[in-house]
């Protein structure tokens, strides 16, 4: 199978992204490496791994070196989504020294952020492993960066929730309510919904209890989201939806939380720490100068 | 006095920002909101802090309601900068509820993002509390967002290093590996880049020992980054740079290290883990439907 | 019922729309105009359909008027989506005689080919009345242009297929070929597609024959795309996926041949030439100048 | 001779106009391709007319491969502005196979409404033949593709009329309306704009009647544009202006009244239908996959 | 006479230009101000001409000053077009005084070269006066700035020649040079371009003798360039070319030349340096600080 | 010493820079040079300089003609830096004729400009010569252009100011004016600014004279500028300032008051005329077109 991990990042997307955040870091202008480096001292170096963990973004990387300076040579050691060890080379570069100076910054912000949220990933990945229960990441992802980090979510083992609001349909609490306050039952939104929806998108309900659950199934819903729902109720939905519709829990999930969850039999849980607050990977550039 | 931290937010880039971050999230084409919202359905709520921080970014989130729809009414509660307990209502808002749901996530990114820098930093300048040594950001941000970044980190208390490349001379560590290279001491390189550095720049230039600060300083550095040292040997570098440089740690910073090297006398201390680490605050929207 | 009908035009987009085409036609610049109409004549008039059909666009082409000139006043005097008889004003505007000369092809070159979407789109509705059958448009859009030509469809009363690429997932000839060559059958494709495939997202899958259809349905397919098939087959694949599948004509779908389609009993037919052969309706700028 | 049909493509227009369709299509993000072909499957396939037609953009749609995937080869059978009959291969594809799936739509999206504009010119040209009268487009272009269109024009054996408001001088009716509203007859508003006209532009002047040519004439107008003219009229005043102005017929033209208004005698035609209305060619991409 | 002095300038062209000058000098990033200025200090003060001159670029100035605080009052008190003495004032402002701070620099950098443009300009005017010859600018611009530069000229009583390469035809001495490499005389390349040239556009030929200017004349030349022509050459083609073309005198041309130039009788003369070599009008922003 | 005449262009700039500057001038649409050259004929030349001074931007001319047409071989003949003499051959070129004509005024319009600027700035360093007075630039700069026309400053023999009002600190009049109308003396304004100021920015004061440059100086002034002073008290600043500040003169600076600034023995010398007011270099395009 190919798999969803292998879409392939936009190129023009890269190139943009790379370009901007070297143009934020004013890389062209580096006023030290100007007055420091001459243009024809070259150098080597690698990209190492300080801290064990799933790599995500090399290509990104590479991309900022090479728009510094086309005559940098980036060879990557290990491919996107790999498991590392602390002290793991990840690739090796060479070339004048002041270009490899010029885009290191922005390649690493790039790299150890993007590890990052892979290896956050992976972790939550392993948490639920041998359930088979899928991770979903959520749109609490950086602004500007959604398409990166959602592709790290994938390097690090997870699935991509809906890319935006214009992709996928997701009845919340607050539709429920606004649908409530003007006199219409749960049920009848769902099957209003249902009825007008595109038809290439499935409809997901947000419940919060078994009876909801009941109601939004019969409505017709085809995924439901399970909000902070106790496990034993989790279970119970679970139970009631099978064969009938897709369920995922959400919801104040943790890394501690996830064999729980996975234990009440859900399809996938979706965890927005996994883009708001994964800690960078700890990668640096070392360049051996003789 | 007026201080940096009124510099204002660039309203151009934050109009920018905003307007690219609802186009990501496809805001304007929230099919869910569409298919049950009708457009004559209004919404009253507020932005909530669920846990203690400190808060910014409230403006950005001001920008992305507006931009959606300029009928949106948006009172900020406190000001960005504010120290606030969990449960503390950030903002009240209303207007037509469509719009209120097809902004919400873009608005609480930002401010979610940029109140987790605050909050991070909040807690660093605290344990730097009657040291005198002042915290500071580094240029570890997230691509696209320094700007924002660094705001928050203003916010919470904390201080702007260098904005890019451009803008600040900071010898480091390769730089003077490249030069020895070349036959060059580390005082023969101090000497030359501040004999052709720009005129309102300082030097700034790495050390790693007691001996590299002295030949530094001999050879006319006006501030010292003393990488990784150990608090005895700051202390010591420290005790010989005053009157001749500022002195700034450093490599390996952790809230928990903040005391020690405060004790050590420098005045300033660099931390990475403020943009590139800190872990969102959580806020949400709570809207009022009857 | 709200229906997707609502979905609003992004204003940023109709913005900066309006604004490339502005330029692209030199309206600030109409030499003409500066040449022969002082700045302070003022002109009244009307934007009047010469045929009959239906309007969408009027916020667009008020939208290019008022780029021009904030002091242009436009009272729209239909709604988009509104079905008018050959000489109906649609909208009456007043102000700077010049700058209503320098916004008046590009505002009509909007409203034009977006009233002839919306008109060619409510006639291929018109043919389907009374069968249940919906109409579909499809990714044969003009580059560019996608959003508003799907916002016309809307307004001729037809519904819009996916987006685009990435936001619907839809297994053509040219992906079962290719499975086929690498020795998968339909069924296997389908079914492993779905497997992976993400929660929110129908599978819609192209078949040929009602033997491809039963395969496709008992691999899990949500969707099915009957292409270019005999009304009496298409019969055969409606009955077959009734209650399992929602069945989508499409291939050489003209006005001429709706009704036979209908008959067939799909629930979709879809229909390249609502956006790529819809000649514009004829519209123009009548100006009273006394 | 060169002739003006060399004009080439603006290469980083075209480049521009390719990857925002792309990405509008969301085509690095084809969820079903990445679903269903491996990366390393490649294909072979033609570019293939399905109905009889004049080509135009081929390397519009070649910059639309070459941009999802530089290694995709694409051949040219034919060059644009090449009559072709039902079935002609168009050119030959070969690469990823997935690069081809993602990269079809746009590149057939440009091809077949160019195609389209160059086929209905040629229809209009070939209506034309042996009298010598020119077929000229107008400025009724689809917003933001006028420079794509007006190169279909030339392909289909056209030319063009001004580009925009600002580098050509037109005084239409309700320039001219507009003046005498100001007390200022027709030769008098000629007169004026010749006499303040740019010295490189000739000043055209729609005219309705032989008394109103012949005041443009005697004022100094060197084109002269006849609006509806019907057939006898214009033959008076295209011998009139013979020797002292260029005559151009517009107003309603369609391919059926081509001949009369070429047996009156005028120098060019213009034909907004060429652009606003002219339906896609049947275009299609055929792989073929063993 | 309207006259194409009142080409408005492009509101969004302007809006963009002084965003992204406003954005290249940092203004909202103004750290001398944040630093020393509380955001509660008001100023008020006038743009003062510190020499004499002829004023342009007011609109671009309070552009500047708007975009960054929309709440600076800016007052002009004189238009553009302005013939003005030193020390006379041109506009009031008032407005918190971080924001005139951020402003000034950006708006002076316009308005004093825009009126360094008008200024030189309206000096040549004078030197032609009395002549009928018309002076006109070039393409020997400031990449980015053409469209304002040309206002400026206008602005000083200039005329503007073509726009761009896309606009106009003038046959030039490479061109004449490139024909006769093929075997192609004068008269044919003038001749074929003639007829293969927009029906809107004069063809303009560079012409260096009396010989070269008979033989474009009789191949249909409308307008002839005469490059570097002594005076009495000059006259003599004057009178050659009167009722069939219009002339204009080209190259090396000076203030000091222009009335022997004019006094040849030539309609148009045209002058490079209005916009490569005009220095900046000197303009400060006086402040009254009480 | 590498020197920061070493600080590469952004050769994203440039592409921009001269790609936006095409399209201003319609390079890829240029009617004459379509109708009268065929695309097959290919022409060699030089860019003469016509004129003895100091070349900039000949890398920037190169992009101009391979960003029309990569198959143009542009060979620089001498560095930007060089001083040459008139008719100089600053580069030779070949390649298709017609690219090199679509791009020649776009190319020369940036190497006339930036050329000129090194001129300018060259003669003024020459004025300076053995004085040890470093010449700078300043922020009057051409919208849009200041990082090319800093770089033709250096290109000249001069130094960078700081970039913008983001990435240095200088208190000018109106900050003291400021200050003192809310009570503060220019000493407390220093003191304050210092105490909160950027680590690694000096901070540049102001003063008009010596007791306002010894204020400063105590209050911890590490650079002073020296408005519009006399030869005498610039003397007497200098004395005071030696070993604690650095000097700059600014203010009516010219080439003939250049020697007795520098005589006064100030580090540095700004001249805003080396940005707002050089003529440009007289360059050309010569073909050789057998």
């Amino acid at each position: 199978m190919t798999g969803e991990r292998e879409a392939r990042l936009n190129p023009d997307l890269v190139r943009r992204a790379v370009l901007a955040a070297l143009e934020e870091d004013g890389a062209w202008d580096d006023v030290t490496t100007a007055l420091t480096v001459p243009p024809d001292q070259r150098g080597r170096g690698v990209l190492l791994a300080k801290a064990a963990g799933v790599v995500a973004g090399l290509p990104v990387g590479e991309a900022a070196f090479k728009a510094v300076d086309p005559a940098v040579r980036f060879l990557p050691a290990v491919d996107d989504g790999s498991s590392v060890v602390a002290d793991t080379v990840l690739a090796t570069l060479e070339g004048p020294l002041a270009s490899l100076l010029r885009a290191e910054r922005v390649a690493l912000n790039f790299v150890q952020r993007l590890s990052g949220v892979a290896t956050l990933t992976a972790r939550a990945v392993a948490a639920l492993e041998g359930s088979g229960t899928r991770l979903l990441d959520t749109r609490k992802t950086t602004p500007g960066l959604r398409a990166l980090e959602r592709y790290a979510v994938r390097a690090g083992g997870g699935h991509n929730h809906r890319f935006n609001l214009a992709d996928g349909i997701l009845i919340k609490d607050n539709h429920i309510a606004a649908a409530r306050a003007r006199g219409l039952s749960l049920a009848e939104l769902v099957a209003q919904t249902r009825a007008a929806a595109p038809h290439l998108m499935r409809v997901e309900v947000e419940v919060t209890s078994l009876d909801e659950a009941r109601e939004a199934l019969d409505a017709g819903a085809e995924v439901l989201l399970l909000d902070n729902m106790p496990p034993e109720e989790m279970r119970r939905v679970v139970k009631l939806a099978r064969g009938r519709a897709v369920t995922e829990a959400s919801g104040g999930v943790t890394l501690e939380r996830l064999p729980e969850i996975a234990a009440a039999g859900v399809q996938y849980v979706s965890m927005g720490a996994l883009t708001h607050s994964a800690p960078a990977l700890d990668i640096s550039l070392e360049l051996a100068l003789a």
